[in-house]
């Protein structure tokens, strides 16, 4: 970049009148947006969904890979997948941001260029926030609303014995994706003039750093009027989500690793690394999939969507959460993936 | 505190579990609350009005000073502020904490403490939220929530010519409580034995620490059916204030610096410091006090309440914003206020 703005050149509300300039709203449902104490919505009888998110530097991201338009886009998805995963429909969100004096204006203006694609994407206003100035790195919250038909709702609490459990996409690329970036950032750290080799691996590299979240999945449910017993977003790995319903629902489940869903360039890379690219699916994290549970009688609805795979069922609670592996022995799933990480 | 518990003993699952545990919903309208991917809410039919604030440590508070279960209380205080400043009701909070591991589970059931003790006495449900770790010192987000009926709404861009310009409670305290409280730090940091000198400033140090939102004049308002024609909390201090609502109504106005609310104890220890309470009132901030213009008719109502002070009128756009002085001089307001800190 050419030039650099200083912050403290426009002051807060300058700030935010420079950020929220181009900001048209595109919901009926918002009535008042950004620009006064609070917005105002009105989603005319429709329940609605609120979920919410802190991104912190150092913890979340890593600016050194993380582009800024990436990352504004990210911290929208992240918070989509979760309205997404009770089975709603994403109308309004508020991004707030603290960040010190180390970020120019242009900066910014990348990080909510991100924002506002995504916004676009996925037909969301954005409707507030809060800017402030922070002591150290840059912390981005979202808030998302959203709105749901009445009796529409998919929690986690309603798997039943015998469902049929399903994940959407494929799993562990965003881990993957991670561990080539921390790689590259070690070499570059020790070499500065090697320059990075990212192996052609867009696609690990896309599912960390620009992720969707899986709003064709819930347009399918309801064009083939599909109602999952319980749902959930795969922002942990695998096994902590299942555990969570499992736990949620009071069931128990069993699931086969020979059907968890993998892109070869996880794989490929995931063997390069000497990992088991089914650990890293199970507790790798970030994939924003949606994992849901669906009656039997369902199944054939599922079969003319090739994003859905079905991976297990559930069972009775006393029979506990299990995966059998492609060797055909059982282990117990817990939130770390069956130890394959120690 | 005898005992410390560390974070990492209970994990995040763990730790979301004990800091919810004896969380109760109160309202009809928040159908799904704590534990999925978001929380459900039904406002059956009225409009939602939704709002978020970041507190960082090191910029919006001190923990040398302030308590936690203060913290935790004033957090959800400024949110609920936001959402009375458009004649809303708040319903709902979710909270998001950043925290490093100097934290113990010990401190923040100190700092839920205060959220549970706002959210009871303000009758808002805590629904939702994230809880992270931080690299550096506290960060708090929270969003709230609340419903208004249709056409109730009062926006900033009301005023109009010949309105009345009124404001609750009194101004400046929570500013010079700040700047107590900063002295009293100063001293302690170069002289850790010498005790701190409070003076019984009881009243600005709680309008600082523990701030309340003005509940009391929506419902008031709703009483007595009077609808104000702009509103806005004050938070950044009245001369910014009145000048968002003059900017966003395209109005002029004046007010009447005899007619500023301010406290004895402001007053006395404003002049204790060679400050102008005035400029204290002007510029200070954090007084979360409501800010509204009124048409002339509805005068009479108001003269019911005396935590209502009328202080100045709205006039033409081109009059520009002014302040009179005691000594009957004219000063325009600027977003610092008359220069007076200068």
């Amino acid at each position: 970049m050419s030039t650099r703005t200083e912050i403290s050149s426009l002051g807060e509300f300058g700030l935010i009148d420079h950020l929220t300039q181009n900001n048209e709203t595109k919901h009926a449902s918002t009535l008042v947006s950004v620009g006064d104490d609070a917005a105002v919505l009105d989603h005319l009888g429709k329940q609605i969904v609120v979920t919410t998110d802190l991104l912190i530097e150092g913890v979340h991201f890593d600016l050194t890979y993380a582009p800024l338009t990436h990352l504004g886009y990210k911290s929208v998805i992240v918070n989509l997948s979760d309205v997404y995963a009770m089975n709603a429909t994403p109308t309004q969100i508020t991004m707030s941001i603290g960040l010190s004096n180390r970020f120019s204006v242009e900066a910014l203006d990348e990080f909510y260029e991100g924002v506002y694609i995504a916004c676009e994407k996925y037909n969301v206003d954005l409707v507030g926030g809060d800017t402030t100035s922070s002591t150290k790195g840059f912390i981005i919250s979202v808030t998302a609303i959203g709105e749901v038909q009445e009796n529409r709702v998919v929690k986690r609490d309603g798997a039943r014995q015998g469902d049929l459990i399903c994940v959407t996409g494929d799993l562990g690329a965003a881990y993957l994706g991670l561990l080539l970036m921390e790689r590259e950032k070690k070499i570059f750290l020790e070499s500065p003039s090697v320059q990075p080799d990212l192996e052609n691996q867009d696609y690990l590299l896309r599912r960390l750093l620009k992720p969707e979240a899986r709003k064709d999945i819930i347009d399918f449910f309801e064009e083939q009027q599909i109602m999952p017993t319980s749902m959930i977003d795969v922002s942990d790995g695998l096994s902590s989500e299942i555990l969570h319903i499992c736990k949620q629902s009071n069931a128990g489940c069993v699931i086969y690793e020979d059907k968890i869903p993998i892109a070869e360039e996880s794989r490929n890379f995931a063997f390069k690394l000497g990992l088991d690219p089914t650990a890293c699916a199970l507790s790798g994290g970030e994939d924003y999939e949606l994992l849901f549970t669906l009656r039997q009688e369902d199944y054939d609805k599922i079969t003319l969507n090739e994003q859905i795979s079905v991976i297990g069922y559930i069972k009775e609670p006393e029979e506990g959460a299990h995966i059998i592996t492609r060797a055909e022995k059982k282990h117990a799933l817990t939130a770390q993936g069956w130890n394959a990480f120690k």
